[in-house]
């Protein structure tokens, strides 16, 4: 993987520097390379003289050493010249005469310098195994020299839409009761996010048997398959039967205390690339609202294990106080979607079918299970849609 | 901009629904379609008996009315058959006889069913100008049969690297003094994650006038330029010199009250792409953690901003308590990199040349222009490298 396609991928081997980092000593100020002995004691009432015996150029090895009572010029970065520990900072002298300089401050040593080895020794391991690369991770491969790095393949995520009711989005004319299929673009884009590759696996029909071959055909080539259910209580027992068909280790649960959410299959079945055993299946509510809560929940961080990243990355959240009550039952899990607004925290209900519930949110907050609800005025964290 | 390519995109027209969503009235839970006012006073001591006439399937459009003392079968998500005015949840019913159901709380008109235009009226904004579209929006466009949308064209970033001793970072072995180009690969992170695209325009020599021709070949191909400078005296100034070259409007600042960033240049110049005057020009400081921080800070939602973009979307952060005394200069914005652990953010000091500052953090706090320092066991805010 090229470092220039790195960004977020997840690492597959820790990264050690190859050499100490920045590799030589460096002035972190524009001044003069000196040795500090000769600083100490100096003030304004009574300057030390040093005699300037020459310059550092940016890029290139110093070509002159100091010796006592000699000062070196340099610009930020440049390499310290033989013979220095330390560089006084160009405001703290003056220029006495032509090739002397007065001091009026000491320095001490190592003042004005970053060692050759202080962003890292050879042989640190500068990025850990698993990380998600940042932008500052690159930063630091590029100034190791590492121009490449061993990442965890992307898992490739089927999703699979199902339903009688449901058809494609580019579908211009809807027969009464059929719907376009909004979840499948909605759920690429959270794969992508959570770091893996969807495939659109398109829409499969409600067909005894249908389901159980499209899995057939996409287990070989995924590493998730994430079916976007019908609603229709038929269509649940389909996507269960199929998977059971596909055999072990079978389904953990079907169900799960989670509002909305709460008719979710979860599964791990059949064989997947280069035969592992168990590929993990979400079933998820026929409700796009429901499918899109649940698949944040437990479809990402799901994503994100298989594709080897060891934690989640932080989400954006802020805190805020709640308009008004809201009920919840111990037990049950509420995710409650909202609006923000000057530090207030205003609950969207309507029906799981509505999307625009949340697409006018700006996060949401979590009743958790204990709770019997929340009373208004209650300070709560709100996770951020970015 | 097909959909499968939208997410992060910046909606370059409001989009507006092109009929009623869902489309029809739909159920909202499996059960039976009926008149409400047939289940009035139904309870579990007194039920009341309706006829069931037809069942209505998934995708498909009843074929049965909802007559006085009638119910239709329904799946959720089902079409309303005509005549219904509400849906009993399958849960508060029983069949007491075949044919007949038991009903056992009355339900009020509109209850169990969404409206056919209760996602979206025929017209309504559905997604404004000037939106990154999230997942749900994708959700949304897609359920609305929008399958393509005009989206702003991402702002193509030029990145130059300045300094004579910055070498590339597949140069394997550094000569003395010498540096790889870290921070480019960092700015080119950056400019993505801000919705850029980035293009690297390699290091560019200190000669006077190599900079100035370096610009003067980006201008015309590029909506903003960002030069990540040496760090001596004479690199800044020749940037400098080849903006003001570049004509008006020219230099807004140079040098900003933040630590680390004070070297920065901000300036407007030239014609870009289509004849565009004023290309933002921004020169960094050329120590890469300086750099990074104030790309951040400025470039980042410059960059946005270009893009059309009309406001930044939220970052990670948490609060935390202080483990430590800051000090700080009023009238000056720091930026402190911090660990965090156990709820505490413990500061990471260091040279601004040091990226391992940067890549040990999790996050970095602003201590505000006014205040002199922040006292151990203040609360602060983090905003967290995601």
């Amino acid at each position: 993987m090229p470092l220039s396609k790195a960004l977020r991928r997840v690492t597959a081997e820790p990264v050690r520097a190859p050499h100490p980092l920045p590799g030589f000593a460096r002035s972190t100020v524009d001044g003069y390379a000196v040795r500090a002995a000769d600083t100490y004691g100096a003030s304004e009432g009574l300057p030390g003289y040093l005699t300037v015996t020459g310059a550092v150029r940016m890029g290139v090895a110093p070509d002159v050493t100091v010796t006592a009572g000699s000062a070196v010029s340099m610009p930020t970065g440049g390499a310290i010249p033989p013979g220095a520990d330390a560089v006084v900072m160009i405001e703290y002298t003056t220029e006495a005469m032509p090739g002397t300089i007065e001091v009026v401050r000491p320095v001490a040593p190592g003042e004005g310098i970053v060692r050759a080895d202080e962003d890292a020794a050879e042989g640190k391991e500068i990025i850990p195994n698993g990380s998600v690369l940042r932008p500052q991770d690159l930063a630091m491969l590029a100034a190791a020299g590492v121009t490449s790095v061993r990442a965890h393949a992307r898992p490739v995520v089927t999703i699979f839409s199902t339903g009688d009711e449901v058809v494609p989005p580019d579908t211009q004319v809807l027969k009464p009761g059929q719907v376009r299929d909004a979840t499948a673009s909605a759920l690429a884009a959270l794969v992508a996010d959570a770091g893996g590759e969807p495939v659109l696996g398109g829409i499969v029909s409600d067909d005894p048997g249908a389901l159980e071959q499209a899995l057939r055909t996409a287990l070989p080539v995924s590493d998730v398959i994430v079916i976007s259910a019908g609603s229709s209580v038929g269509t649940r027992d389909e996507t269960a039967n199929a998977v059971a068909a596909l055999g072990p280790p079978g389904i953990w649960c079907h169900g799960l205390a989670i509002k909305p959410g709460k008719p979710t299959l979860l599964a791990e079945c059949g064989t997947g690339p280069d035969g592992t055993p168990g590929i993990p299946v979400i079933g998820l509510p026929g409700n796009p609202r429901s499918a899109l809560v649940v698949f944040r929940l437990i479809g990402m961080p799901l994503i994100r294990l298989v594709g080897g990243c060891t934690s989640s990355p932080p989400e954006p959240s802020t805190r805020a106080i709640l308009s008004r009550n809201l009920a919840s039952a111990t037990g049950r899990l509420d995710v409650v979607q909202v609006t923000l607004s000057g530090g207030v925290a205003t609950p969207l209900f309507g029906a799981s079918a509505l999307l625009s519930v949340l697409t006018e949110a700006d996060g949401y907050l979590v009743i958790p299970e204990p709770a019997t609800g929340l009373d208004v005025g209650t300070e709560v964290t709100v996770t951020l849609y970015a």
